[in-house]
């Protein structure tokens, strides 16, 4: 089938009733353009935050499966409001579970990953001439129950759907007008890209510039899918990711982000015996946590420190798991730090000019900012530093790359 | 399997996280008296409403299928949050929506019917020693559609699964202590009956008792599935539904019910052709409106007022089908009251006993209150009066039937 768009509208474009009687007439816009229309939807905004609340209340370690009962609701109420406001419209709509719709995935609660997409219901429905409405976020699981795809999973439903169905275009609605060389709350002249690579937006997403899941960009880049990141509150063209562009080989950082998801954990002394860090992160990756940067200090002692750090949401969990951990191997205890962020300069070309890492690090100093933990990337240079001092980093790095300006000239 | 018992837990009593704690030590009590629990659970109180408001700023008359869609949401919350709960106190319990546990119903969306319930699976989570939790109120119809059972559907559920089941009991947990002669809140010394024929219960229930579904008490009278309807804020025995006993035969009135739900459209003028009535009440049977009294005038002038009472609910959907019906059949137009209220006595042997009726117009006229509409079956005799004097009303039948005292002597 041609013609096929798939717009995703995230949880800020769907706050209220009001706000998805607006995203309903942009649909029907598009609809009547002559586009086959695919929305996926997320939770109203602050929805979900309400039930995973109302299940805090309860436990504070509930049942994974049972948590994908509960915060798959969310979605499903979105849904069924935006067919009916497009009802209202005058077009005909019909609003789908991740389970109707056929979003199949493995049984990872919580963090489940797609395994395929069903299309005929959907292709069958579009050519009935109905507006498909897709609720993000959720699949089914082979044993028919209902998963969730961890934060920001939405982004995945419609990428997922793009692929499926061959759609022209992905379209990712937000409440900001694109993708800025850092964030506007914090730097002000900030500027909005035109155009990014995926590997580049990839390594933005996942350092916490907060628009897109980065699995999304993962999925699109391999299957080329054009994403366009925009803005639902008005119809200005916001940025597209594509494939690397000729353009932007000249440019060596394209964006600074900061990200204050992240916690530190420490396994202190951890006897220094081969396979005892390969212990650790296979038990880890056992309970499905997922590991960001990982520290290890050099040993004098026959003992080390291991230091990693992971979502803040799964801090808990990891804690407790942390200290199993310690127990069993011999290790002497484990302590935490949720009061750090990461600030990460990305780009691309950044491997091959000298010197990115140096100004980074002397931009901090020059800020009296101290570095915890450093990793670093083809693309990008990340530091782990108090997180009060998160957004004098931001804009001190922004100033220091000089972000404000179009930089089609080299770097230095 | 053998010791299954059911329970059905309302709105009221998971109103919030603090009853659904409490509603899950109940039940771990059962378990561990040994009881194999299967519990169905409706939306925590005001969910519904609330997910009702929501489809009404955005439209008037929402798309039945995308009403079952939303609202289906609130015992998916319910259910996962119990679960929950019980995990929580160390037994375990496994939730499922409707469509996951093989509810399976007709197309009629909002007020389905279950054609079969698929026990398969919930006897093998019992055989693991689970408590199984089902979402009431919702099925899934055989395109895979999520369905709504209409109100009170949570006791149909309850019901259907008791006799699945074989189970050796459905509870009913309620916020009242049981059934009673007439509403407590209205006549201080109504009269808590121990036990009561399916036939009663019935007639009690869809006059407006408002304890339990009407259709419940049907499928359960049909399998003669003990019901048992108690309170969930206390361990009070409540009252015994059951095949009808010796005892019963000896009272004439049971009980005193009103109903404030329901409203009055008139057709008037209607040419008094054959058919005229026929074609009526099947365009309003097409469009899946119950109706419950049909008055129709005796013609003198060639035309004649056809009158009927419809749920509240139903009342817009109806006045515009009513409106299309008049331009059809030449009628003179549509008047509409909802200013109404329906009281009746009820009460197994009424029918053998004279003058029950004349003593209930008596009582009526004693407080000067006029009487629209009567109707009348086997065991009660319906009457629409103001709905400003149902209270008074209620309060005078009462006491005319002499129900604050145990009546085992016959009523004249």
């Amino acid at each position: 089938m041609r013609n096929i768009v798939v717009q995703k509208y995230g949880g800020s474009s769907v706050a209220n009733t009001g706000r998805i009687q607006d995203v309903a007439r942009r649909i029907v816009k598009f609809k009547r353009l002559g586009y086959k229309m695919v929305v996926v939807v997320s939770a109203l905004g602050g929805t979900t935050d309400k039930l995973i609340e109302l299940s805090r209340q309860i436990t504070k370690y509930p049942s994974e499966r049972e948590m994908d009962m509960l915060v798959s609701t969310g979605e499903q109420i979105s849904v069924s409001l935006l067919a009916m406001a497009i009802h209202k419209l005058g077009e005909e709509a019909i609003s789908f579970t991740g389970s109707q719709v056929g979003i199949r995935t493995d049984s990872s609660h919580t963090k489940a990953r797609i395994i395929d997409v069903n299309a005929t219901k959907i292709l069958k429905e579009l050519e009935k001439n109905r507006i498909v409405i897709v609720a993000g976020f959720q699949g089914v699981s082979l044993k028919q129950e209902i998963t969730t795809l961890g934060r920001g999973g939405s982004d995945v439903t419609a990428v997922a759907l793009a692929k499926s169905l061959n759609a022209s275009v992905c379209e990712i609605y937000t409440d900001v007008d694109g993708i800025y060389t850092a964030d506007p709350r914090i730097v002000k002249n900030a500027r909005k890209l035109d155009k990014i690579s995926y590997e580049e937006m990839l390594e933005l997403a996942s350092l916490g510039a907060q628009v897109m899941q980065p699995r999304s960009i993962e999925i699109a880049g391999r299957f080329k899918i054009p994403l366009h990141v925009r803005s639902s509150f008005n119809d200005k063209k916001g940025t597209v990711i594509s494939e690397e562009v000729k353009m932007m080989e000249k440019v060596v950082v394209s964006g600074v982000t900061v990200n204050k998801n992240e916690a530190k954990i420490t396994i202190c002394d951890v006897p220094d015996k081969p396979g005892a860090a390969a212990h650790i992160f296979k038990v880890l990756a056992d309970k499905n946590i997922n590991i960001d940067m990982i520290i290890q200090n050099i040993s004098r002692t026959g003992a080390t420190d291991v230091s990693f750090t992971v979502n803040r949401d799964d801090l808990l969990k990891t804690i407790r798991t942390a200290k199993e951990i310690s127990d069993k191997i011999g290790a002497e205890g484990v302590t935490s730090d949720d009061d750090i962020a990461k600030v990460s300069v990305v780009g691309i070309g950044m491997k091959t000019h000298a010197g990115v890492a140096a100004k980074m690090f002397t931009a901090l100093a020059g800020k009296k900012i101290n570095i915890g933990m450093i990793s670093t990337s083809e693309i990008k240079i990340s530091c782990v530093i108090s997180r009060k001092k998160a957004q004098d980093a931001v804009k001190a790095l922004h100033k220091a790359f000089n972000l404000s300006k179009k930089a089609i000239v080299k770097e230095r």
